[in-house]
């Protein structure tokens, strides 16, 4: 459960900023302005310690070296990053304008494409030094650009996938009731880390009418016998995300909830049977909607059915309507409908997804049929 | 040391957010638009649990409502913030364009100052919705707007001060020699939280030559009599920043040690005096840093002097060459300058130091002498 993938190099690195200035060029753009977080990783490895005021950009263009440019003070810590040797450093001191020392790296007329989480600060410092060039948000300029994963990144995204398999298998061997939502959440972290992962992003234990609220994370409230405990969990292991989400029952359930169980079960594998190459996202939306809606709940899904993962755990693109982006093979996301009832309960089911030629791979293979928990 | 500031109220939000709206009228703004993170946290108290690309925007504008632009999943905790009596939440579902949804709010050919760290993807979207409107960084276009505090802030950021000192006491306490760093940065952790703190930012322990590079956390590395050991920690208390440093010796200093400190210590003294109303925070640095080249180790003084602190460890202003901007009574930031010796150690000494009528107070009273662990 706790594989170790090969570490990536810096050839690798130096192949995805390849690729990424090609990608750029092919859009037509000028090139790809990288700010630090997900992108930056991506790219190059390196995350500084702390994102700040500080300009620290990647700069890629087709043909050209990229150049990371980074404060003074952290060239020595981006100098370690394992995709360094595939980059020129150039540093600028705190004292200097960053944008002016960016901009002759950049084509005063072109348009680029920036990370979506690039500062306001920084993009206007640089709309300001060189007011002929024009910004395309990178998720929009080249929506496959971290969507569609390579194979060592699936990979890692099938060994988080176990490890977040392994890690309910043994949640369902612990106590539920008389204790509270935050120390089940405990024992979630606690495993999630024990099969591997270094970093837990997040540990849902909605408990009854915690349930109905999506957005709930593990509270005080006990856990009593009849609740139903929506589960939701993951974080990052060797790089790359896990997220799965599973709904247990506290003794028996009623027929009642064992049936929106049911349909919340349906509705899923109608999202996962719908992935195919070429369809757009928002047929897995529409598939598992449909499901919902026809059994009566639709008011109750009040979210997309998923969101792409890879180095986060949360990342275009997402199942949503209206999202036409076309499905392509080593995309992968989330498949994860639910029904609200508020004030009473709330059912999730969730497992990661990767497109295949032959349609959608789950990466959790954990039963889907409501577990009954003591 | 654990002093408990009376809560912020609706009222002080409603307050805060109007003279936020008066001081961009003032400066020829149309409005202010405030992002996800501190400046969202310092005008409404709301602090969503993640920051993702879906848009979360405080609308303020003056004789307008403020109007709080939220996803329809975050609305329910955006309803418990603080400040929401003393705001309208407005909410966009996952299918809707969140930009078409704010136009409506924003006169289409005004300019507004938007916050530092709004991300990239909605300033485009903005930008591309409303093509008449234009956009200047808020802490260029209002930068007192969180850089000076009020008396209420200033209180918490005293206590937070009161609190980092109490760590320090401790802190010369414990064992130093046969532990590694990360053994006492632990301990700084421990203290911090047991004198008051909610959130811990930082905990430097840099022993021997780790010391010599300013951007060192804390290692593995065994800490050894005679190292000299630069520590520099902070975090929140109530919402308000701590961050100290002071460099220890473990054992008797060598003469060389004890006079590269001493600089050191002079030349935080100078920052200190130099602090007065109406002069520019580069006389911080300047004052500082004078003392430091006279000694002859200008070379190794390789960063600004100081930043601002309040609802974060480290922000606006800066104390460094080239900043203009006038101290005002109520600004807060810390005075922290370093020499450092490649291979062999660094020394830094950090307080925080609000502006008075009658010059610069320390937040932070602990001895700046070299003290001696063991």
């Amino acid at each position: 459960m706790s594989t170790t993938p090969a570490p990536f190099t810096a050839d690798d690195y130096r192949a995805r900023m390849a690729r990424a200035a090609e990608a750029a060029a092919d859009a037509g753009l000028a090139g790809l302005l990288i700010a630090p977080g997900p992108d930056l990783v991506h790219l190059t490895g390196y995350r500084p310690t702390a994102v700040t005021e500080r300009l620290t950009v990647l700069v890629l263009a087709a043909g050209r070296d990229p150049v990371l440019v980074v404060p003074a003070l952290e060239a020595a810590d981006a100098e370690h990053a394992v995709g360094a040797p595939a980059l020129t450093l150039r540093d600028w001191t705190d004292a200097k304008d960053p944008y002016a020392a960016t901009a002759p790296l950049l084509d005063a007329g072109g348009r680029f494409g920036v990370s979506d989480n690039t500062w306001a600060l920084h993009l206007l410092g640089l709309q300001q030094a060189l007011p002929g060039t024009s910004y395309v948000a990178l998720t929009e300029a080249l929506p496959m650009l971290r969507a569609v994963k390579d194979a060592h990144e699936l990979e890692r995204l099938a060994a988080a996938g176990a490890a977040a398999d392994a890690t309910y298998e043994e949640i369902l061997k612990v106590r539920f009731s008389g204790r509270r939502e935050s120390d089940v959440a405990a024992d979630l972290a606690a495993l999630l880390r024990q099969f591997g992962h270094s970093q837990v992003d997040f540990t849902v234990v909605g408990s009854g009418p915690n349930g109905a609220n999506p957005h709930h994370e593990a509270g005080e409230r006990t856990i009593e016998q009849g609740d139903m405990v929506v589960l939701d969990f993951g974080g990052l292991k060797d790089g790359y995300g896990s997220d799965t989400s599973r709904t247990v029952h506290v003794g028996d359930p009623t027929p009642a909830e064992q049936h929106i169980h049911e349909v919340v079960r349906e509705a899923q594998q109608a999202g996962v049977d719908a992935v195919k190459p070429g369809a757009a996202c928002q047929e897995v939306d529409r598939a598992a909607r449909e499901i919902i809606e026809e059994a009566g709940y639709g008011d109750l899904f009040i979210h997309r059915t998923g969101h792409g993962i890879g180095v986060t755990t949360h990342e275009p693109p997402y199942m949503i309507e209206g999202e036409e982006l076309e499905m392509v093979p080593g995309m992968c996301f989330s498949v994860e409908p639910g029904i609200y009832l508020p004030g009473r309960f709330g059912v999730r089911i969730e497992d990661i997804v990767t497109v295949t030629e032959d349609g959608g791979k789950r990466l959790n293979n954990t039963a889907r049929e409501m577990a009954i928990v003591e």
